[in-house]
């Protein structure tokens, strides 16, 4: 049976979900700076008085979304290199994840990448600790390898970034004419980065 | 000396000049949405109705900005390749180029890329043929590699964009506070994308 206060909640829930929906929707179609709270809070059904209950600006709408997006490619990576044995399977595991991610949610990836410049210099801040582990795990699997000699890696720190740069990019064409399956195009970037790290 | 007429022609390309710099300030600065034509003329010291003598309108300005972007870029790729000797030095020399170019006009290079789609679906298309002519010509080395068996790629096609993908997504994050030098990042790139090519 469901309570008033349940189901008030439950609406409460779906009307956050439905404002950042129509974010999504607004700062993809024509950036962060070109939308405003009134049109997001229209798309999303809702007066913007009734936005204000959610979020109390498009900031805060921007840093839930950016946040969310790294929080989950991040938990993509994390989860992936959870479950790999060995440096090599690790480094095929975390690409194709990362790059499966990125593939699969271009449209939050590419708010999460190119309108993070829009972000307040706090709420920056507030990711950094995300960012620094996407990089830190990565980091991690090619020095491992390197020390083991499963991988070949002349300069982790740059080997790392160039692998995160190209899964990353993908938010900016994916899908194209001639890439649309995540899954593929996440084996393909799995094989061009283990070339990369030297297998 | 100075005719009238050549003073005319010089302040009138001075002002054309000074309308796409604050262009590339405004659009970098809050996206192409967001920048009304009114700003732009006043960030380059004109009236409104200067700046329509020059560019007839906000997607005028755009378009020229992607155009010459896209144009610069592929000239820098196209003259590394003209010069190098065999496969293996072209895809260094190549990758060193449009690594170098991004890294230095990264400002340009992010309006040519990210602000892309605000153009209309005509002036997407006028500036296809260059897109085309970048791929192929990286393609193409990797063709000339693989058959002579200079290099080792398996999927010309996907290890092509990868390359390029890797060197296109220098305009998000360069510079950053470990890597300025867009000579030390090109150089570097060489050494990936050899690696990416079985070198």
């Amino acid at each position: 049976m469901t309570t008033p206060a349940k189901s008030l909640s439950r609406r409460s829930a779906n009307s956050r979900q439905q404002l950042l929906k129509a974010s999504i929707e607004s700062f993809v179609t024509t950036g962060y700076h070109a939308t405003t709270t009134r049109e997001i809070a229209q798309k999303a059904g809702l007066s913007p008085a009734a936005m204000y209950v959610h979020f109390s600006s498009k900031q805060d709408l921007l840093f839930e979304l950016i946040e969310h997006g790294h929080h989950e490619a991040y938990r993509a990576l994390a989860d992936a290199i959870q479950q790999a044995d060995g440096p090599r399977e690790a480094l095929r595991a975390a690409v194709y994840a990362f790059t499966e991610w990125h593939a699969t949610n271009h449209r939050l990836g590419r708010i999460a990448q190119y309108e993070f410049q829009y972000l307040t210099p706090e709420n920056r801040a507030r990711i950094a600790h995300i960012r620094k582990a996407i990089d830190a795990s990565l980091r991690t699997i090619l020095q491992d390898g390197a020390r083991t000699g499963a991988l070949s890696v002349p300069n982790v720190r740059l080997t790392a970034l160039a692998i995160l740069s190209l899964c990353i990019d993908l938010v900016r064409w994916f899908p194209s004419r001639m890439h649309s399956d995540p899954q593929e195009i996440a084996s393909n970037y799995a094989d061009i980065a283990s070339r990369m790290a030297g297998i």
